[in-house]
This record gives C-alpha cells, structure tokens and sequence, in this order.
C-alpha cells in the first residue's frame, strides 16, 4: 500500500473522540476496530453483502455417524433456494444476498438460476472410514469452485462476504479437520453435530480417530493429500471461498464449526487469510472455540449453542457489525458536539 | 382472552416442526418462544418499533460522584437529537423510530419537536445524599409523562417498545434502587458507571449506603416515598414507560443498569408488567445480573460490557429479535418441505 497503514493507535483514538464514554460499548467498539483494521478505513462497511452456501454429500453416511440420511442435502438445497430454510429467511431479513451452490451433493442436477448453481466436482465423497475421501484433484478442482463464487460476489460488488455449508454428515470431516490442522483433541472435536445419540457420538469418534491416524501418516509427505482424505467438497469450496475473498479485499465473516473448518485449510494454504475475518458466533459443538483461537479470531456470540450451519450463524451476527460500522463512521465527535471530555479539564 | 392462551408446548412444537434439528438455532429460538408467549402468536413481530429516551439531571452530582459534569446531560440531549449520538445511529441502523423526551434535565427548555419533547416535571432532582430526592407528587408526575409517551407509541402503531435514558450521575439513585427493590448488595449495586475511578467509586457507595438506609426506615411505612427519595425524573419516567406499554400490549426490550433499576419501579407498582419483557444486554455494572434475575429475565448479550444507557443495549439486541421473529413466523415445516424427521422413521 502507498498510504501509510491505519494503526490500532489510530482506531482507538478514533473511537475514543466519539461522544460516549471511553469503551462504554464494549464489544461494540472492538468489533468496530476490527473492521477498522481490516478495512484500512475509519469508515467501515458491512453492504452489500453476500453469503454463498456450498452443499456436499458425504460417503462416511454409511457409518451411521447421523441421525439424517443423505437424501436430506438435496431436500434442504431446495428448501434453502425456495426461500424456506433458516438461511433464508435470516438473509432476508439482514438484506443479504444469499446463493446456494451444490459443489457434490447426491441429489439429481438441476439447472442453474441465479440464486442456484450446479457445480458438481462429483456426486459425493468417498467414505473417509475406508479410503480418502477425495483425491487431491477432486480436492483442488472444489476449491476452484469457492474460489470464482468469491471472484462472482467480489464482481458484483461485495465487501463483506460470508459463506455456510449444507452437508449431511459434514461434522464428521470437520472434526477431522480440527484435530489435523488445529491439534483439538478427538473427544473435545467430536461433538453431537445436528443431532446425535450417545450411540451415534461414539461411532463417530471411532471412525474420527482412524482417519485423522491415517492422514496425520500420510501429512509429512503430501499436505495437501492428507487435508483431501478427510475433507468434503463443500468444505473444499468454502476454503476456496475465504481465499479468493481475502485476496479480493473482503472482510470476511465466519459462521460455525464447519465453516470454520474451512477456514483452517484456507489459513494453511494461503496464510494471513484469516486476518481479513471477523467471528460470529461459538458454536454448541465443543471443538470450536479451539479452532478460533488457533486462527486468531474472536466470536461475538458466546452462549448462544447454535449448532445448524447454513451460515446462519454469520447471519445472525452481521446486524451486529452494521451496529459497530455505525457507530465507528456516523458518530459525532466530542469537538463536534462541543463536549469537553472528563479528563480533559 | 377468550382464545385459549397459546402454551409453551404449543410454541415448542412450532419450532421443532421448523426444517432445522430441534434447538439447533440455539439461543434464537428460545429468544423466539419468548416473543411468541408475549405476543400470544407464533408469528410474533417486531415492528413498528420505537425507542424512547428521557433525560435528567440529578442532584446528587454535587457530591463528585461522577467523571461528567452535569451539562453534559443537556449537551448530550442535542447531539442525541441531532443525530450524532450512538443511540441515533443505531436508531437509523435498526429503523427504529427515536424520541427524546426532558422530563428533568438542567439545560434550557427549547421548543418541542417530532423528535424532541419537552416536559420537564422539575430542573433536575434534588440531591439525594442529603433529603429526598423526589416528592411523591414529583415522581408520580414523571410516572406520568412516561406512560403518556408510551401511549403516544402504541397509539402510532408501535408493538414494540425500549426506552432509555440520558442523565449525567444516574447510577447512583440506580444504585439505590437495586439495593432497594432487589437486594442487591452495595459492593454490587454501586460500579464505576460511565467512567469513575477509585476515588469517586468510594464516595458513591458512601452515598448510597446513606440514601438506602435512609429510604428502607421510610419503606415500610410508604413505599412510593422511598422509591422517590432516590430516584431520578427519567427513571421514573421510564417505569411508567413500561407499565403503559405492557398494558397496551407491547413487547417491552429492557436496556442496561439504569432502564432496568426503572422496571424494579414498574415491576413493584404494576406487578406483571415484566411478563411482556425481553432482555438485551448484561451490562458491565456487577449489579445488573441481580436485578435482571430478580425480573425473570434474561440477556441476549452476556458478556459485551456495554455500560452507556441511552437505549444502545436494546437497539444492539433489536436485530437478534428480528432474527428470531423471522425463524419463528417464515421458515418451512418439514412437511411443506417434504422431509421426514429424524425420530420420526
């Protein structure tokens, strides 16, 4: 850059000249510095915005790791483009563009709209109990897929872009993830997922365990092969998604477990990604807070056990940064409403 | 009512039938439960909105138990009007109507406007370290302004209603009040409000633990008299705030430390007023959780260390009830989106 970088000494002065006491919004005024520091701008914004979901199948289904079976990927990659779904009706309300993007799902192909994409890489992952889930090409060519959503949002005119997954099973490929690219501990990574029994959980911890052991062997040697054996494509195309939007400039905005499983490998193949991130919030399942911590970034909803995925988590959060870029750029100064501050006298 | 009241099983079973896992949207869905027992509907809103703000000065000041001079009360009523406080910008954020009412501050009466209403019941309270602070005539009459402004709301469409407050030494009869009517302990009940430091937190709690004694010989006797003698002109305007809305039906949000010490007052003088009350925030005051337990309410925001007033705590939460109320009343059901229940097979 050719303009000097905006510091943190800068953004707090900033915020500390706005009439209200010193802090006195909390978590509102660090929110605000950090879209500060992303955006270079004391000044940020949150508009216009679009968060891209990317759907996925998953052969270790057949495990029983899931209290759902397969067919309901496609059935919600409907219900999410008809305007039905939690993810909906949440971009909606938040005046968010919201696509869906089915990068391997099993569900038969439909044609394209513009809120609907198919870009199948193949229908599904192989079962990561028994065999790399993907090879390293399927791997790459998903990520290519995240990749030119980004660059489409990025074209039209995005500045924050979040993104979100729809994926039976994919809490079983996270938590591999987690324990791979994040050293979370297999019973902290596991966790219940969108619906599981004791019987259910402790299936799901054996076949974890056995395949992050196969890819931490595989891992010295081939990286890249050792993520693909345990990842998905959704989750491939969301890595993809955070990279080409960083790249982009975007701020880009986490949403649960999943995603930010995502956000790991896109860290470890492009690093200093995550530096354009904002959290949003901790999900209910227990390895997450571990995986924002190992990527530096802060949720702003602590307790609020969301656990469904389809980015409603970034969308539960993005009003709560348009209040911290109002805040930061619409504020009067204490000069400017002619307060002399306490201290100042 | 003569339809049968809806019950929680009825807005459970709403929810779960929703296309998301049971719970999985978390802290949202029983944000949504609370809307729809408030609202009797389980297609609950939350417009129109409005937020109403009182100001006044307190007397108590002159005991230098706050970092701000009192004519930053009046100071802040104009920016607040003008829009550049961080109420107005999050008013505008949220599209939620803004008003500004003086029912007691010390700056000069100007005319009123839309947005402003003039209707001072006295130039600021008198200070309560040393005699009552108010006169049972003087706090009824505030009462009165409140609930009068709360009627204007719902009388322009309004079924949703916050208010809060602008009044430079105002968590100091706060103080009094949670000690008062909740049993909050003076270590808790008196913190650093907007920005004191060791010295002016030690005179604070000197003073308060004066006026509570002083108003607790006179409770048993007449409790409105104790009330009044270490309240504020906004506060008890606030209280008769919600008391009015909450018989008009309305959605009451709660604010922070002293927009709650004002619904103990509603809470005590209309009991039930409380059952149409949504939280917003924990504020960072130690003595806020009491008060809140002790109303049966609870927080959206926990641990954001919002410490402000001016209803900025309710506009932050405003959108978070948006979402719920989206989720609740606009999502499919499983049966409309052709899926079948896990559990239910």
């Amino acid at each position: 850059m050719s303009t000097p970088p905006l510091t943190a000494a800068d953004i707090q002065k900033h915020l500390d000249n706005l009439t209200k006491p010193p802090g006195s919004l909390g978590r509102l005024e660090t929110l605000a510095a950090e879209l500060c520091r992303i955006q270079q701008t004391l000044r940020p914004v949150t508009r216009p915005r679009s968060l891209v979901l990317f759907a996925g199948d998953h052969g270790v289904v057949a495990e029983g790791v899931t209290a759902w079976p397969s067919s309901v990927t496609g059935l919600m990659i409907t219900n999410i483009v008809r305007g039905g779904a939690a993810s909906s009706v949440l971009a909606v309300a938040t005046n968010t563009r919201l696509r869906m993007v089915d990068v391997g799902s099993l569900a038969p192909e439909v044609p394209s709209t513009p809120t609907y994409s198919a870009r199948k890489v193949r229908a599904g992952t192989r079962n990561l109990a028994r065999e790399a889930a993907l090879t390293v090409d399927e791997f790459l060519a998903a990520v290519r897929v995240g990749q030119e959503e980004a660059e489409r949002e990025l074209l039209a005119g995005a500045k924050m872009l979040a993104t979100g997954e729809m994926g039976i099973g994919n809490t079983t490929p996270a938590a591999c993830l987690a324990m791979l690219l994040a050293d979370v501990p297999l019973q902290q990574a596991v966790g219940r997922g969108a619906g599981s029994d004791d019987v259910v959980l402790a299936r799901k911890r054996q076949v974890v365990d056995g395949a992050v052991a196969r890819a931490r062997l595989q891992s010295g040697q081939d990286r890249i092969a050792a993520v693909a054996s345990v990842c998905g494509l959704e989750i491939a195309a969301m890595a993809g998604f955070y990279m080409a939007g960083a790249r982009g400039r975007a701020t880009l905005v986490l949403d649960g477990y999943i995603a930010t499983a995502a956000a790991l490998i896109a860290e470890d193949l492009q690093p200093g990604t995550m530096k354009c991130a904002v959290g949003s919030h901790l999900s209910a399942e227990p390895g997450h807070a571990a995986m924002l911590q190992k990527l530096n970034v802060a949720p702003c909803l602590h307790d609020w056990g969301m656990r469904l995925g389809e980015g409603t988590g970034a969308l539960t959060a993005l009003p709560l940064l348009d209040a911290a870029a109002a805040i930061c750029g619409e504020m009067a100064t204490f000069a400017q409403a002619g307060i002399d501050r306490a201290g100042d006298r």
